[in-house]
């Protein structure tokens, strides 16, 4: 069990990282501590002298404890920085993610820069104890994909006290609106598009969509599938819209296409997933079924990973440029670093979207086309 | 208590209703409706027998059980319309909605068109239930608050099948990223950049933004607040933004407030707040703690409603177009029914965004400015 001092220290530890208390701001008295914390004089005591020990907080005679100025102690020896930038992304080993990741550290590892890698698990308690580690261990610099970026993020304080220590940041794949950073992202919207008008244009139409909706990218991509539809002239039936988040991702879409699968009256023809990671789940129900890709039904996936073409069925997929992705991010980062901008002028920069690009195998075919054998 | 007829009964209306069955499509068997609710032969034969009475399905000799065509059965009349619009928004009794509405109402019943009222909460649950009743009950149209509009909408089946039954719909004040319906909104952004923008310039420098963040009006907002800091050059510390929702809106911005206005070491001198609402709230508070308004803390509200000039107290405040909104809104939809446009053109609308303007009264005045008696 965690000591009641370890618990003060680390409280205290946590305001000063979401800059809820800044640099030389009087940290609460004694008396005051112990009445936030409902701890003993002698608990309080332990907590402030570890802390100052530690560097967080110093006393100054008479008139209290205050909150030390890290961003000064990083760079306080004549300006050096430490050559480390973090990246924090959802997942790291598996996936799209190394790709990413290659790109980044062969960019900036050829630039003299060491990379440290965190990984959230698209948990929101989990990115903040990222972030309060990049905040705590001094990175010049951090490359972020957010976590669950489709919904408000209550990790924005320590964003915004990256940008007042003064440490900038860039993000991939998604970003906080509120925040504006410079990103580097796909045209998702656009993305979606194209995979539902490859199969539309061979003459599906009952075609279902599955998408991760925690994510702002698979509310983009299901955007893009409303859109195709709509431009097709093609009705879309509410039913065929699947949505799931990072929690049910092993259930929902795999139960919801079974029972697509056993309705008697009409089955889809076509399905169109958030990702190749999808396609390749929903595959095994498809075999399950005893029915074939792409006879029965085409399958369409995203992201043109190494498990489009890991399967038996080659995967119809869109590019996701990845290794490319990760490159330039880490040269933004870094040209942010060797510029010494300000870190307001960070926000001003263009951001990069990458525009999609439909790859095509052999997991769609004509609808109502047979091979002969 | 529900009887299970009833439970049965609602379950297939809402399925339909959702677009999940569509018309002429078939109901499942009564073995396998026994199966899905787990209920007696009797009680699905009864809930079939009424549905087949209130005309939502029909049977076929020996074929089985059909979903009716109810958007038929509406229009069937040689085209005539109800001269019926829907209007859900998520408050109607109080602060700006009666001006919205009377906006909506003010057009439309000088056009020949009724208008019935909806509404929400901001509760999705009752979203869904007021979904429900504007697809049943045959409305030529509906004008549309989304409820949480920063959060994934789990009813937007209905939405679609609103679009696939033909019943146009408009957007106010928020929209469905997804849906890109016509929508007719505020610019947010810049509504929140001038709201703080005002005290900064007037040489505020501690300023606290209060925001909801589960309407994108609420995120929109603060993005602008977190802008007009960068452009001021003025340092923003984390704490400074305090984040609420419909469920802690009586809650957390005052305990907040409170918090911040015992500070020994520093008190904010002006306040950013989400709308004249919460302004109002948080005026009491600073009463409460025997401080004054503009003499020891700006306020600036937003929406420019009776609130802002009801206390004693006259607020600066940020112009909503509210009966402007309401009017074009009634507008459009009216033009959506008259010219009878195919549901896809109405997507391609322009949206109508409105430009905010401050109105400066006397809730704000330069730091360090004090009255002279």
């Amino acid at each position: 069990m965690e000591t009641k001092y370890n618990f003060v220290k680390n409280k205290i530890k946590s305001q000063i990282l979401q800059g809820f208390i800044q640099p030389h701001q009087k940290v609460g008295s004694e008396t005051e501590l112990m009445k936030e914390y409902e701890v003993s004089r002698h608990t309080v005591r332990k907590a402030i002298d570890e802390l100052v020990n530690d560097g967080w907080i110093y006393k100054k005679q008479g008139a209290g404890t205050f909150c030390a100025d890290r961003s000064a102690l990083k760079s306080g020896t004549a300006g050096q920085q430490t050559k480390n930038i973090a990246v924090i992304t959802t997942y790291f080993s598996d996936y799209i993610f190394p790709s990413i990741i290659r790109g980044i550290e062969g960019y900036l590892s050829k630039n003299g820069y060491q990379v440290t890698l965190f990984s959230t698990n698209n948990n929101i308690e989990q990115e903040r104890r990222c972030l309060e580690a990049v905040l705590q261990q001094g990175f010049d610099g951090l490359i972020v994909e957010p976590t669950k970026s489709a919904l408000p993020n209550p990790n924005i304080n320590y964003y915004l006290n990256l940008e007042r220590t003064g440490i900038p940041y860039v993000m991939i794949n998604a970003y906080y609106e509120e925040l504006e950073p410079t990103h580097l992202i796909m045209n998702d919207v656009e993305g979606g598009r194209i995979q539902t008008r490859h199969v539309l244009d061979l003459g599906h139409q009952y075609v279902l969509g599955f998408f991760k909706n925690d994510d702002i990218q698979g509310t983009k991509r299901m955007k893009g599938f409303i859109k195709a539809h709509r431009e097709s002239g093609i009705p879309l039936s509410p039913k065929n819209i699947i949505t799931y988040t990072t929690e049910t991702k092993e259930t929902v879409p795999v139960e919801e296409l079974r029972q697509h699968l056993t309705n008697t009256s009409e089955l889809p023809t076509a399905i169109v997933c958030y990702n190749d990671q999808l396609a390749l789940m929903l595959l095994d129900v498809i075999r399950d079924m005893k029915l074939s890709v792409p006879e029965d039904i085409s399958v369409v996936g995203y992201d043109d990973s190494f498990l489009s073409v890991a399967s038996e069925v080659k995967l119809t997929t869109v590019k996701h440029p990845k290794e490319e992705m990760g490159k330039e991010a880490g040269r933004r980062i870094y040209n942010f670093i060797e510029q010494k901008l300000a870190p307001s002028r960070h926000f001003e920069m263009t951001p990069v979207v990458y525009e999609p690009k439909i790859i095509i195998r052999n997991s769609t075919q004509g609808l109502g086309v047979k091979e002969i054998n």
